[in-house]
């Protein structure tokens, strides 16, 4: 089992040259280590929640750093044991040097995320909160950071822990039961049971379908921009991301997907995805990138679709759209050069329309618009790219997005709401078909160990190790 | 003049994701712009120095983060003024968040060491300090490190402001004079004065002296390492910067000038020039390449020329380094693949020896080895290695090199020092020639000038912002 015994030491904030860098200890010395090289007051001697200044020295008495130790007294503190934070000078070299010292004077380098497992560990925080950590720092949009924020601050913990104390309660009776086994007893009231688990099934499969956009809002919603060549797709693309490049731009620091484009729309990312391949896709079905490219496309969740509102062969939308639907992507079609269009006269504009309405091709455009919303915009002069932002927003989050309720973003947590359906939904089919109480009762032990996996009421070394080993270092 | 009259804010740790970020607010409104974003203890309320655990919403009452806010009061914090730091999760959305949120409630984003500049505005350092604080961030060896600690805990401070008192003082007796112009009086014992100011020049001298190796120190120390092709200079640089690999990469996020390596030596900077451009320099003198590389090596302090032992013709060394070599310049000759030297006959060895040293070359081995110091290496096995860069740091720094006096690092205050040492030497000049109390009152005023601007104790808005531009944001 993880043990506590020692005591850990990192730098807290990001690598690089800054006005200040913070190492911090936790553990049972971190008070007498920090005291054993910093000169100031006697850190064991003042109250927790207090700053102090002073200076760090090495063991030939040379000053490190002149230094502010903040105290954070055991259980008081974010991994409940005595904790010191160093605010140092934010010189890479000094750091180094203090951690070094450190490390000389007993502390031990910290894993990735022990000290957010520390905290877990001494009941600070229950595991999906301390996923919820990692989840905030890595958020990048108002959504994902909501999502997380609110799994930082109990919202499915509070929830589930309720449902699993019913279930566990009634989970007694049945076990009961079990100790009068001859006597066939039934202390546990079916129907209510029967109710109860109704009652948790439900529930479960509501979280469950909240997984979908929970995910794709902490992921970023993956969005596919097709479209023949000279339909515009490159300007309507810059148009889009335009408006948005001051924000981006702002939040420095942020990883990206090199092959992917990143928008911000009204506090959800949608990851841009770049289909070159795609437009030759009926020339050359076979090359791998367009493989490649459809496969990126399967496993998106939304498709704008980029035409030239003035091209007479407008049949490819459709031949096009066919290609690349499938269940679960929203599609959206953008008739660009709406400004070329308007310049065409009278004449011109009706040709058009019989051309790509006409019976002798085969786009029915009176059933794709009722099929598929259309938006028209001049991409050349951002004429209503604010619409089609919106009109992206919507298609994918419109009446879903209830940043209020409880929404699952963590794969881990959804296959274990996965396992705990599956394990009620058995047990209701158990009590259906009056089958006997030890089998219902392992139905419901296993449930319980489904959700207890999610608060981290049950866990094993190795899922420890797998959640926290994806935290950054010092957390 | 600098005004404070406003509410500073600013990220103080590095940009990019890590554990947690520290926004920094200072000034009269720190602690009522917080207290209006940080819901938990009203601040206001708290003892300085103390850390207080709560969250911050923005203008919805939406959390954007549980945070820790240390409160420092006026005037017992960095800057003198009100300071409050919020420990943040180290998400760049976040900290984002939460500085637009402070710069709606009235806060306005730092300049570039602007917290510091505060800090010696109101008197918490001299402008010699301020400056040390960004060579202490910017250190990345023991002894720029060393030199910067020094001067920020005062050194340079103490010495110059007690000689600039005494000075004052004597100044004063001459004005006075002054005022007695028609009396020809002489308060001022002309005796004693010439004593103090050559104490003062001698002292600046000495100082002055100490800049060419603080410098160094500071920037690093400039290594030219020339030889012909396959003297084995690669292989040299490898092996030297391989030993070092390991603590240049501990030191991450350090910039480097892309066309140096660098070397730490016993806590030196070395910084090890590519001179691919001399090898041929008798070939093509007029070439830029090559015009370019004479010019770096005029700028050096520190010359490696790299021979091979079986080389029959090595009259080339005394004819290249003949080339090279200019005032302070120091030089150390390399003799490399001695490994193969000692596989030679004892007949082949006479024989290169004889070559070497005949008196049909016009090479002097023993005059070349009584004027510089020869190391003879194997680059190959790495032998010897050591003991080239012991050479490397004993040829610079032997005796030179106690971090314990003052070291002058900085080009602006070298350049005050001679400003005041020349003004000195008028002053003497003129005391020698027995030339009126106004003239050397005015070489005084000139000395006390220059000196008043290393401490800051004279300075300018245009001083203090070409100074402050150059720090970090958030210091």
């Amino acid at each position: 089992m993880k043990h506590l015994a020692d005591t850990i030491v990192a730098l807290s904030t990001p690598q690089g040259e800054g006005a200040i860098g913070v190492v911090r200890l936790s553990g049972p010395e971190a008070i007498a280590i920090c005291d054993d090289v910093f000169f100031g007051k006697k850190l064991v001697n003042q109250p927790t929640h207090t700053a102090h200044f002073g200076t760090i020295k090495n063991e030939q008495g040379h000053i490190i750093d002149e230094v502010l130790v903040t105290l954070f007294k055991n259980p008081k503190s974010y991994t409940g044991e005595d904790v010191c934070e160093i605010s140092c000078h934010g010189s890479s070299y000094i750091i180094q040097q203090v951690l070094q010292l450190l490390v000389r004077k007993g502390a031990r380098t910290a894993q990735p995320g022990e000290f957010t497992l520390r905290a877990f560990l001494n009941g600070k925080m229950d595991l999906s909160q301390a996923e919820a950590v990692a989840d905030l720092i890595a958020s990048e949009s108002a959504s994902s950071h909501a999502i997380a924020m609110k799994q930082m601050r109990g919202g499915i913990t509070n929830e589930i822990s309720k449902l699993r104390q019913e279930l566990i309660d009634f989970a007694a009776l049945i076990e009961l039961e079990l100790d009068f086994g001859e006597e066939d007893v039934e202390f546990a009231d079916r129907d209510k049971l029967k109710q109860l688990i109704l009652k948790i099934h439900s529930y479960i499969k509501n979280l469950m379908s909240s997984f979908d956009l929970g995910n794709a809002i902490k992921e970023g919603i993956n969005t596919v921009i097709a479209g023949r060549p000279n339909a515009g797709k490159s300007t309507l693309l810059n148009a889009m991301l335009n408006e948005e490049r001051a924000i981006v731009s702002e939040i420095a620091g942020t990883t990206r997907d090199t092959i992917e484009e990143t928008l911000n729309i009204n506090g959800v990312t949608f990851r841009l995805i770049d289909t070159a391949g795609i437009r030759d896709a009926s020339d050359k079905i076979e090359a791998i990138g367009v493989e490649k490219a459809l496969e990126k496309i399967k496993q998106s969740t939304l498709l704008v679709y980029v035409f030239d509102r003035t091209d007479m062969n407008s049949d490819h939308v459709w031949n096009d759209i066919k290609k690349l639907v499938h269940d679960g992507l929203n599609i959206i079609l953008v008739g660009n050069k709406t400004d070329a269009y308007f310049e065409l006269s009278d004449y011109e504009r009706t040709e058009l329309s019989q051309g790509q309405r006409g019976q002798d091709r085969n786009v029915d455009w009176e059933y794709i618009e009722t099929k598929y919303p259309i938006i028209h915009i001049a991409a050349k002069n951002h004429d209503n790219v604010k619409a089609l932002k919106d009109a992206l927003y919507h298609a994918v989050l419109d009446g879903k997005l209830n940043l209020d309720s409880t929404i699952v973003s963590n794969v881990r947590h959804y296959d274990a709401l996965q396992g705990a359906y599956a394990s009620l939904q058995q047990a209701l089919d158990n009590l259906s078909m009056g089958i006997s109480g030890d089998f219902v009762a392992m139905d419901i032990r296993h449930a319980l160990q489904y959700l207890g996996e999610i608060t981290g009421e049950i866990s094993t070394d190795d899922l420890l190790d797998s959640i926290f080993s994806r935290f950054c270092i010092g957390k």
